[in-house]
């Protein structure tokens, strides 16, 4: 897949050429950013222009490094190794994505280790091989710092073995752009619900766990150009989704009902 | 199935508008509402009016991603696959309901990522297979919002990638039809057993954990239809079910003696 | 067997009018009660009269929604699906009772959900099937209010599923008959026995977890019809089941040396 | 074996005639005592008075229900049921004795239930069995008392089931004939033993856990028997077992030297 | 191996006389004393001395009683049973040497119960047997009362199952020659440093969770022995394996230079 | 490999020869010192130097001792015995590397005391069989002491079977020869990196959990070699990966423009 054929993404700064500069000199990447604000689209983005394939695992409590490096199945009597997307990524090589790697487990942050310093191998314990990552090869991972655990963060022995960026929500008219691109809906009417979006973030921290996304906003516009009525449309996107709390509810959509009349 | 052979539903307002909206849009939706309320009901008529299979999972503290995803059995000697009810509707298409999801583990939620954002695929990591969710797939999940956990909730970033609705119990004419429909009861007597319920759930938040559902008025209904006496019926499904605490038991009971005497 | 053959069971209330109403109105029932107040025997008796199959199964934390409705077992190199007790019941129709339902786990709460609404069905992911339950399935969930648990207790979406009773001990003149039946003890010994019962469960609440429940009546009752002397099985049955602290136990004994003296 | 036979055993009270009378009713029974006191050899003595195989099951936190009941192993390709030391008494009958029940998981303890009200049954859901104790089986379980457990008790629907019967240690006369059976010691020097315990015993529940017991009485009576030091006997058995505090144990031997002289 | 081929060990006192009149009698001996004061070292010479075998087992959390008594093994579509190191004791004599029993699980404890009362026979509920141990059987465990634990102490009911002694540092006369023949240090630079242990084990309770062991002085004394400059040698041996913090360490040092100078 | 084509290591301090003092006198070795110090570097530099296999170990919670000491995995219908990393190195000889050893679950710890002291054995309660280490078998572990846990630490128990030497940041001019050997950057913009990371060093305990590594003062001379603006390059290698806070990040992008200008 050329570059022209990649994934719709908006550039915001300069997250591309860092991507870039990391790939080439072989260094692992490590993106930082709230929900929904383009983190797994731009790493499709970097795959597809540097002609890469990608394996992206979404690391949760429950992951084992077995599900990254593989296991032994049992076939015809025989036990058969099977590898794991990460170390398909790391025989064949192109990039392994860790989605929220802040939710994984010790063993999994671990079994990266190897692969993210100098040595730039993978020892599969149980078939004895030790894989070296070939040139093409490189880790990316991804958390969201705004929302904190008690119990859970990156060791910082895990994240002094990255180079680190962080991503926010795009400006308003990248913003824009992005709906626009993504929904289909006219400009005009898109152009309203990037705003609304910058009024309703402003509410963020006092009752909001998290602000509005992109991702949501997108939803929003889509429901609206398929001819929902507009408040609909976003109590159903842009609160609902957001909160269970009546107050906090309402406050939305007195926002937004400031915004679109009705 | 027409939509004319769907499970009986009364709608309340527009969701069956919205839940139509969000499956020809291809976005997920979250059903907000309280226990016995009518969500799945509501699911299983819309899988009836849009002709489409239903995929349920009641979900649980217990449940794995593997029993979402599938597993590999042992026949004849062989390992082979057998997908999970998640697998199965993204393979063959339709509607797959996580019934109660806050209650699940979050290997469990993330599971359902790539199926909730613009990828919609569902990426097997133990066969190396990536499928890809066809038109007509659509991903439902419901919880109850009034029933407090302390350890439990839903991840911003799990729910800022569905369109959300709420429910509640419908209003008193609607709730009537249910009732009559239902039980067969006569419809003065059903008016009753309403209006009963509307008393009974002004009580709720003081002691009771949990206000009197519409399944519980179907199933008093039921009693009453039977023969059973009134007071009898009423004591063993809108008072026992409900709480264990002596008084609170009785004061349900009295306001039930004040509707119906005796 | 017939109702005749039906395992003794001495009712104190409508409680076999409403086990006949909920089966026949194809509703869940669920029996409160205390420890060995009759529980189990009262379900065994229905199961008899009304001529059905019986499924017990005694929860704990440790049962697995597996152990309820089915496993893979290993036969001649193939994998065998093997019903487990729920599924034995919905299968061929029933009663299934699931004994002490507050200490099963949620995968084991959660597996009822399906089968105690108007679905009525079974849903094995691990076979792929949907098994509808047939008319004569009945679900009978037992638990005891009295006996507090910080971390256990039903959930309201469970509860609200079931039509629900309260057991309690018989009073006197049926307990004494109960008394006769099970133990063959004079009449005029076992209403001695029958009287310090009220009297001992007069003592509950102060030191004592729980009250001498009726089992343990028939217990001493048969341990004097064998000729043991009434103090040394009273003891054996009354205070040392009971209670670990010697005030206590003293305190009990006082009692019983009051009522028969020596 | 006839009871002439049995394992020594100095009886205290009228425990053997309760054992008995418990075992013609066909009650179980629950044994009360401290560390040491005697309770598993009066289980085996009885039960070679009764003429009975005896299974013995020490239970802790990691015993489940299946080793209690049995498990299918793989044999020649077939998974094969093998039962368990409790599925064997229950099938050949004879005496099943849990000791230290309380350590058990409660799936442990609820195997149990239906074998010690009145159905007397065990069903082994995993074999789809139902096998009915026959006339000569017996429950026996025994715990401590005295050592206490904050996480861990029997619950009251437990304990209800069981006749329960005291055990301590046995009065200086009776201990003194156990020691001089049991270790060939000098009667004197033995009754100077049994003394000593006496007011070694008085120091518990300031810094001890738990008083000497009859059973390190033995031990120190042997080790003196093969002529072992009094005083290294002494420290050997009745001080450094019982702490590691070195102000405890000075305190101990103290009331040793005073007894002993030296 | 004659008692001549024994490994080196120097008494300090009656302990190889208390070890046994124990393995005599036919007693459970359980080992007290600190880290690195020999007391596995002391195991290996009396089994040596005895000529008996020896089975070993470092305990630990995960520990499971399967790993001592041993378990089924899948060979040739057959699962064999392969004796664990206890069961390989109790089956063929000898030692079975439990090192740090406390940090063992219950299960793994219990497992020793039979063994260590007047029974001593093993049951095997996974195979049926029930193996009784032969003459030359015995029991060994150790612990570290001086480092403690929260969560983790012997049961009474296991203790008050041993016959027990108290190791401890050998005083200076012994533990020079200790020193002396495991490194071949000449004598008065032995002498220094048994010296500088005395004084450095004043130091322990207030900053060092462990006084510095005998194994310690041993390595300091080897990498003397083979020329390593005597700082360098003390800094690597009796101070950094003692502590991470800075004051500690300097204070350690500050008394090794006043010995050394330097 | 001779020792002239072993890994680039430049020596601080006399670490080299007490590796090899230990190595000489069969004493295993523990390092302390920072993340990202050179610690797994300096391992491979000595295993290169002494011409000796390496097996290298990532520790980690879910570490289990079988993953060290292998396991039996299923082969045309047998169980065959596979050597885990631990084995191989005490089979074949050699350096074993236990990285991060803090975070190893205890039984791991445990499995290491039987080699680590004057026995150098390695039991296989599985097989049955216990290994000898050759001659050249060394172990080696790490931790990070400056990153505190408060659940986990090395027991003494562990602790005192090493010889210790604590690692640190090097001198400035080592530190410089590693950037420049590592990144090919000029001399003199390496010398500004590297004066910039003493002092961003200074602000490490305020709010940072750790200071900047010399790993990430070669990824940023990588990236400004690779043609990176040189404050791009700082942030994404000197400032994200550190922290999350922005007040801390904006203090550490001042000290670096006023390193760098701009």
């Amino acid at each position: 897949m050329s570059a022209a054929e990649a994934p719709y993404y908006e550039p915001v700064g300069h997250e591309r050429e860092l991507f870039e500069y990391a790939f080439h000199r072989k260094l692992p990447l490590l993106l930082k950013g709230p929900t929904g604000c383009g983190k797994t689209r731009f790493v499709s983005h970097m795959a597809a222009r540097l002609g890469l394939p990608l394996q992206t695992v979404a690391c949760h409590d429950d992951l084992t490094a077995s599900d990254l490096t593989g296991r032994y199945l049992l076939q015809g009597g025989e036990t058969v190794w099977t590898d794991g997307p990460l170390t398909r990524a790391v025989r064949h090589g192109g990039l392994c994505y860790l989605d929220e790697v802040v939710e994984a487990r010790k063993d999994v942050t671990v079994v990266m280790h190897p692969l993210t310093d100098d040595r730039r191998v993978l020892p599969l314990d149980r078939t004895g091989e030790t894989l070296e990552a070939p040139e093409d090869f490189m880790m990316v991972a991804s958390y969201n710092p705004g929302y904190q655990h008690v119990l859970k963060s990156l060791k910082p022995s895990t994240r002094q073995r990255f180079v680190a960026l962080e991503l926010d929500f795009p400006p308003p008219e990248q913003e824009l752009a992005i709906v626009v691109h993504e929904s289909d809906l006219a400009r005009e009417r898109a152009r309203a619900l990037v705003n609304l979006a910058v009024r309703l973030r402003e509410l963020k921290g006092q009752d909001l766990e998290e602000a509005v996304s992109t991702r949501l906003l997108v939803y929003c516009a889509r429901l609206m150009q398929a001819g929902m009525p507009v408040l609909q449309a976003c109590r159903a996107t842009l609160v609902e989704p957001l909160s269970d709390d009546a107050d906090v509810r309402e406050g939305l959509m007195e926002t937004i009902r400031a915004t679109f009349g009705g």
